[in-house]
Order: C-alpha cells, then structure tokens, then sequence
C-alpha cells in the first residue's frame, strides 16, 4: 500500500496541477471534487459567462473568456498545468461571448474549418492544437473515473421488460444517427421515437416532451418510455461524454417518463448521490446500459 | 378530346363520389378543391377537433369521430363512396377525442397492436381493415398530383451549393432515421444538423429552431439552413406524405433558414400559390429534390 501511494503521488508531483477549463453545469466541480479528493490540486480555468461563479470560488482558479487560447495557455504554464481536462457545456456560444486573443486569430482558419464539422470536430481539433502547445489533454473519466455510471441500475428501481426494449430501440437510433454529429440523446416510449436532441439540449427537450403529454400529444401512458444518452460511435470521448445530473431526473419526472438509460462506462453523473435519492423518490430508474442494450 | 372527356366521366361514375377523410391543416381542402375541380363529386367526412368547420362547410359532408369506423362506413355507403383519401392531421389524438364505435371496439386489438409499431403501421392497419370493408383507399396524390411537388424550384428563389450541401445531408439523416418511424424533417445549417422532428411536428420545431436563433444558439448566421422533408424509405404512400403550405414558409423565415427542400413527387404543397408568393416575398427558396439530393 505504502508503495502504492508512493507511486501516485510521484507521478501528481510529475505531473504538476490539474487544469479545468470549466464550461457551465454542475460537471466541472463534480471532477474537481473527486480529483482534490484523491490528493491532487486542481485549478479551475473558469469560462467567463458559463462557469457559476459561486462554485468556481471552491477552488484555486483563474477566469478567461472563449477564445482566448493565447491568454489560457499562458495562465496555465503560470500555475505550473501540464495536463487538463475540458468539462462542461460550451455548446454554441452566441458570437458575443467570444473574445479572441492573437493567438486564437492565428489559429482561426484552422478552428472555422473545424467549426463546420461539427462538435466532434471542433473540439478535437482545440484539442489538437492544445496538445501542440505542450499541454496532454485528458477525459474527464481518466482523472476521475468514479464520476461514470456503472452497469447495471444505479439506484433502487430496476428498468422492467418494456423499459428495456425501449433502450435497445434508442441505442439503435443514436448509432443510425451517430455519423451525421446530431444529438446524444432520444426518447423511446413503448417502442415510439417521440423526441431527438437537436441543439437544444437535454433539458430542453424533456420540457418539450412534458409539454407534448399535458397536451395530450404523447400516446404512452404516464410512465412509460425513457431517456436514453449515449455518446456517438467513434466520438473524442476526451470532450463532451454524455451527462446527466439531478435536472435530468426533474426533467425525466416530469416528462412522465420510467426512467433514464446512459451508456455503462462512458457516460457520466454529476452529483450522483442527489441524482439517486432523487430518482429513488420519484421511482424512476437509472441504469448504464452496454452498448447492445444489456443491462448487467 | 370528347372521347377522352367521355372516359373520364365513365370511370367516375363508376366510382362514385370521393370520400376525403379530412384531419387537421390545410391539406383536405386543397385536394377537395383539385378533385372538385376535375369534375368528380366529393364528400368529405370531417373528424371532429382536427377539421377546420369554415373549410369543411364549403363541401357535402358528414361529422365523424376518431375511433368510428362502423359509422364511417355506414356514412360513406349512404353517400355512394366507394373510394376514399384520409388526408390532414391526425397526429397523437389525446385519448380523450376518442369515439370507439362498436365496429372499432371489435377491431380494437388489431389497432392496439398497430398503434405500438409507430404510425405507419397504424394508419396501415387502418387501411387494411377500411379495404376488408369494400373500399379502396388511395393516397391523395392519385386523385389529385397537381399537389405534389414537382423537381426543381417552384418558386424564383433557387438554392446555393451551400444549401445543395445542406440538402443532401438532410436526406442522409432522413434516410438513417427512416427505419425508426421518427420524424420526416429535419434542418441542417452549414453541415450541422441543428434539429430532428419528432411528435412535435415541422412547425413546432421551426419555432424551436426561431427560439435557439433569437438566444445566440445557432452558428450559421441568418439566411444559412435548410429545412428538409422527405418521406420514409417503405412508406406507405398512401398517408402522411410529408406536406409544405404557406405557414412552413412563415415557419422558415423566422427560423431565419434559407428555404425549403422536399422529396419530389411524393410531397404535398397545400395553397401552393400562396406558398410560392410568400417564398419569394422572403427570398427562401422551395425545391423538390430526388431522393439522392439532386436537384433539376
């Protein structure tokens, strides 16, 4: 044991402080809990207009904007970051929240041709180019592989038969939408498709489906069908894995939906112990689910 | 000429009257009108909640219900149908705007089992049963193709080679999609696929796409995207094509896309004249587009 620890510790000392560039959401202070739990200091790399302001304060850190590379790398060799993990969501800021330094001009070509590829792309290559720099990017589920959801059901009620083939038919329409870069998440209830995540998110579009059943638009009865996320086949799982937290049991709640499937290993929880106590109250489900739909 | 003419009148005569079963929008009536136009007696038989009554009053017709397929087709045998077209919305009917007759009732778990396989399978099944009835069920555009949309731009707008790009795209997620009975719309700026219809139905995810836009959420700017409709691959064509009036020309043009792409020959223009004026008021573009995305 005592050698073990050495050994970690060594390597954090080689390593030197973990940088968290910090998008919006509950995510970023999730993986900086369980990072600084387990020994490591870790300084928060804030985006301005998107990181809460009141959680970022928890921990060692340092405000930028989007856009500014140059100012980013520059304040992460000050506090002496090799390696960082990009968590939360950025998606799709508003032109005006940009602020470009130089050397995000320079790099700007390169980016607006990512930028038409899609997520995927785009943040592969700002991976890429941050890698360029000397820095290691890392997924979140590498620094703090206890923030993923396991197989198997994560709190006490279990997915039934028909919840279980309404996951299998979600995963087969995220893989048949998978090459096209379209959302992460679908709603199956009793076999029917009634939502697919466009850019609006997850939380959007469970309100939408709350709506679509209080006007009576949604066929199954309340209680049935699932949310159902996983990540696109062959996606950077450094960037963006899908996510859920205790919004998406409220939304699921009051969607009128059974329960929430992820994929097992690759998807992660924020704040799992709320989302649990949540989920058990309301008796909805919570499972990881392989990539076939099995369930443990 | 008047042999030609002589023909024509025959076979209606032979076929009596046309049966429209009119649902919700603006659809029934523009395939009334074309019908009436050619010389051939229609009845509608308006679906109470989804017919517009104005619209309906201009023609013979009878009031029904969802779920009376025994009074249906006393009505219609009373009227001398022997043909029939359902056309218009019916999506999702809250269980409550349910009437089951008794023929229904008896019929009710074929329909149940139907009803579970997305709604082609139902509306199939419907029209099965409607045949073992003694009618012969047609898609409104055999008794009326002056409503499908032709190949080419039908209006003066024509799209880019962006909007080609974003076209084919859009066709490329429809047909993925296709085997899941999802939606038969989706939108695509710049490459990126921002939107997939599902039960909410096109107009209600243009507004979605309005509202993303008006928030900063969209990065193509204003005048860059698609909307692209095509049925799915298999489909029965003789319901739900997908359809385009004048208020998905309104919906376009606050979602701030370019124009408008459908499935050649096997999507509806309902008010295509008006339609076409407000496109090219706006400057958008509406095209039918076969189904490999080229376009004329």
């Amino acid at each position: 044991m005592a050698a073990h620890d050495a050994t970690v510790t060594a390597s954090d000392t080689d390593s030197g402080p973990l940088a968290v560039i910090c998008g919006g959401g509950a995510l970023p202070y999730a993986v900086a809990d369980a990072v600084a739990a387990g020994g490591r200091r870790v300084v928060l790399f804030a985006v301005r207009g998107w990181a809460d302001p009141a959680q970022v304060a928890r921990f060692p850190h340092r405000w930028i904007a989007l856009g500014q590379l140059g100012r980013f790398t520059r304040l992460a060799r000050e506090e002496g970051c090799r390696e960082l993990v990009c968590i939360g969501s950025l998606a799709r800021p508003a032109i005006a929240q940009l602020r470009f330094d130089l050397t995000t001009l320079r790099l700007l070509p390169r980016l607006v041709r990512a930028f038409r590829g899609g997520d995927d792309h785009l943040l592969s290559a700002v991976g890429t180019i941050l890698e360029g720099q000397g820095f290691r990017l890392m997924g979140a589920q590498e620094v703090a592989p206890q923030i993923l959801v396991p197989a198997g059901a994560i709190g006490r009620i279990r997915p039934g038969d028909r919840d279980r083939a309404d996951i299998a038919r979600g995963l087969a329409i995220l893989a048949a939408i998978g090459p096209f870069d379209v959302g992460q998440a679908v709603v199956v209830a009793d076999q029917h498709c009634v939502a697919v995540e466009g850019i609006e998110g997850t939380d959007a579009m469970l309100a939408r489906i709350a709506d679509l059943r209080s006007g009576g638009r949604i066929r199954a009865a309340a209680g049935i069908g699932v949310l159902v996320k996983a990540p696109k086949p062959g996606q950077d799982r450094r960037f963006d894995l899908p996510s859920i937290g205790p919004q998406t049991v409220d939304g699921v709640v009051r969607a009128g939906l059974a329960g929430i499937a992820v994929a097992a290993g690759s998807s992660i929880a924020a704040e799992s112990e709320r989302l649990i106590a949540l989920a058990d109250r309301a008796g909805v489900f919570v499972a990881g689910v392989a990539g076939d739909g099995t369930f443990d």
